[in-house]
């Protein structure tokens, strides 16, 4: 039985699932669930997942939700080829562990910021985008940077020598960003961010799933 | 060499990495970081997290952050005994992996405002509850808490009938609120959630450490 993602194409964390899949090299079927008459808050998507978001993952009879576990366990499942967990060592799994929370903890909170004042808010729901707000979650997003520009100074991906999901669960906001708000210059005024970006975004899978979130407000 | 968790005995987070160990049966030494002083955000301990953040662990040579990352560490480590990340079964760990991030995505937030606006806000910082922040991230908490109700309802703990790391994250804050604020009829209105608190919480290891967070502000 197919893979089955029940999402949407220009969302961050849908594609975050894609960007995996494609990594990995695995057949799906991309479902599509409608936010605008609210289909992901009623049934059946809100079986799938109780908080009413996408994505969610069908996999035969297991039905998974949040972008970072169904990313986990697509890996564990099918990714041995890409080992982008690197579960075979725990020093490096570990490092993994660590910069995917990172992820999770500060990265992610600025940034969907940035891209929900310059895109989502202005595209989708009419709204005008908050200087004010924009200019603390771009200090913010900054001071994270700078971390990651002392990180990626000493290896080349973000826990280590290797492309691992730690990496991988950056891109879709990152080319969001990059793409679309006038934000790109966090990355791109930092060198080794800059280089890391250069190569984690350049990936075929990256390349694959990313063309399909480039668009103008 | 004995682990050294860099931390401190009332922060929820410092006290999530010790419920772990507890559990395990670890020796560790915890040695005080003093956040009143700006001690976290200075080095040495800049360098054990660069986001200047607690806790730390230091096991040998290998130092870590994030207490999600440090008691995944610690299970995979130390822990075959305790296995409370089930990774000897792909079902139960992706069970076990989505419950954690769900506390991280779905319950942190709102008991984490609730336990700062009750606790830390007038105890530490001199400042007034907001009541309106406060009956918002009520509401929040408690619809979370209707979907941890109805998973309970179905099996013992959040993963399945086990415990685990997802269900050993919550202990921190839910004691807080519990003890130290009036919300926690969010916990015991709901029957499964309810029996599930009681049966955690009264874990050898989850008393020996959530004694030292019971204090009236």
């Amino acid at each position: 039985m197919v893979l089955k993602v029940f999402g949407n194409p220009i969302s961050t964390c849908t594609v975050r699932v894609l960007a995996c899949i494609e990594e990995i090299g695995l057949e799906y079927e991309l479902v599509p669930v409608d936010l605008t008459t609210g289909e992901h808050k009623r049934p059946p998507h809100i079986h799938r997942n109780p908080f009413g978001q996408i994505p969610a993952l069908q996999d035969g009879d297991l039905i998974l939700f949040e972008s970072r576990v169904i990313t986990r366990y697509l890996v564990r499942k099918y990714g041995k080829g890409a080992d982008l967990l690197r579960e075979g060592s725990l020093v490096d799994s570990v490092a993994v562990d660590q910069w995917m929370e990172v992820e999770t903890q500060h990265f992610n909170g600025p940034i969907s910021t940035l891209v929900f004042q310059h895109v989502f808010l202005p595209v989708f729901f009419g709204g005008s985008t908050d200087e004010k707000v924009v200019a603390a979650e771009a200090e913010k997003l900054g001071k994270v940077l700078d971390v990651y520009e002392a990180k990626l100074s000493k290896t080349k991906f973000l826990a280590g020598d290797f492309y691992s999901l730690a990496d991988l669960h950056h891109l879709s906001y990152g080319h969001y960003l990059i793409t679309n708000t006038p934000h790109g210059s966090l990355f791109h005024s930092r060198p080794h961010v800059k280089a890391w970006w250069d190569a984690i975004s350049a990936r075929p899978a990256s390349k694959k799933v990313l063309a399909a979130l480039s668009f103008s407000s």
